[in-house]
């Protein structure tokens, strides 16, 4: 899992119907040493409330799906809001 | 989920059944910051009737199967028509 | 998926059940800009009867298998023959 | 699967149930050849009690799961601690 | 599939019991055009009886576990030992 920022929402005019009523979060990857930007932002779909501002860790590819009950066809997921790490 | 442009189509003269009727799109993946073009086109399905032009967003890998009921053999597939977005 | 053309064939001493009788083609993989060479060749499985010279389209990692009714243990696989592209 | 070093933790205010109870590691993947550090740090759930410090082998994407009864919705788990390796 | 060298092996003290009683092998991935080394090493678990030296292919991912009854949560594995191949 990787860490990310919540930088904004995505809206769709139509969509899978897998997706309604599902929030499509707009997040930038972090690096864990010092959380900074690290590669291009990234729709995931949210499972936890994250809003817009918060630190969050998320999975990417097929196991995205696990954490809804429906199995999607989504490819990312904000699975944790971050409290705090430690780092050597 | 990434976003997209929709370049393209592609045309088989022979393909394996799972694949018969549906659309091969070619897409140009986009940037979520600015929407410009970022790494090379590729083949996705079709899933809600995209059309040349439009701004897309899709799923990669195994997860695209699940977009369609017969789970097809592919890797890609276009999950929605984006609106807008709001990005900080 | 990918457009990728059939450069050669792999034969192995010893494999594992699932692969047997099974054809093993070589590939290299190509832009839908052009069909210009990208990336290094790699080994997928043949799903339509590709045969040498042919342009094909490919899906690679675990959705390959789904293009066999046994569900083998392969990454790639070659699922159509190019007829042709619009590409704008 | 790949070497790592465990180098941290990870603390969340909120997440999904499935992880609930599982640890969070923080590791740097590292090379086989000299095992020094190659890529971003990330993040992969213990399944065998691997301590700070320790050298560990992982699997990333969604086989990481299938370490867990539960299946849960994770991208890297720690499977092994490394005794040592023969490298020629 | 991808073609790699067989160069070693990796023990471990401790480790998840899906992989008890599985080789452990370190394999150096090679190009498929002159078989030269590409990328850095990585583990595969062993389903063909493999020795050091040898030239096999390997699958990377979840589809690796098919190749076992058991399905482990593993991410590589070699599945034949390369007799030769054609390279046009």
């Amino acid at each position: 899992m990787r860490a990310a920022h919540v930088i904004g929402r995505v809206f769709c005019t139509r969509q899978v119907p897998q997706i309604d009523g599902k929030t499509l979060l707009l997040i930038q990857p972090l690096s864990w040493d010092g959380l900074k930007p690290v590669g291009d932002p990234l729709v995931a779909v949210d499972a936890v409330g994250a809003g817009a501002g918060e630190k969050v860790f998320y999975v990417a590819a097929r196991e995205a799906a696990v954490a809804f009950d429906d199995l999607p066809a989504i490819d990312a997921a904000v699975m944790g809001i971050i409290e705090g790490h430690v780092y050597r």
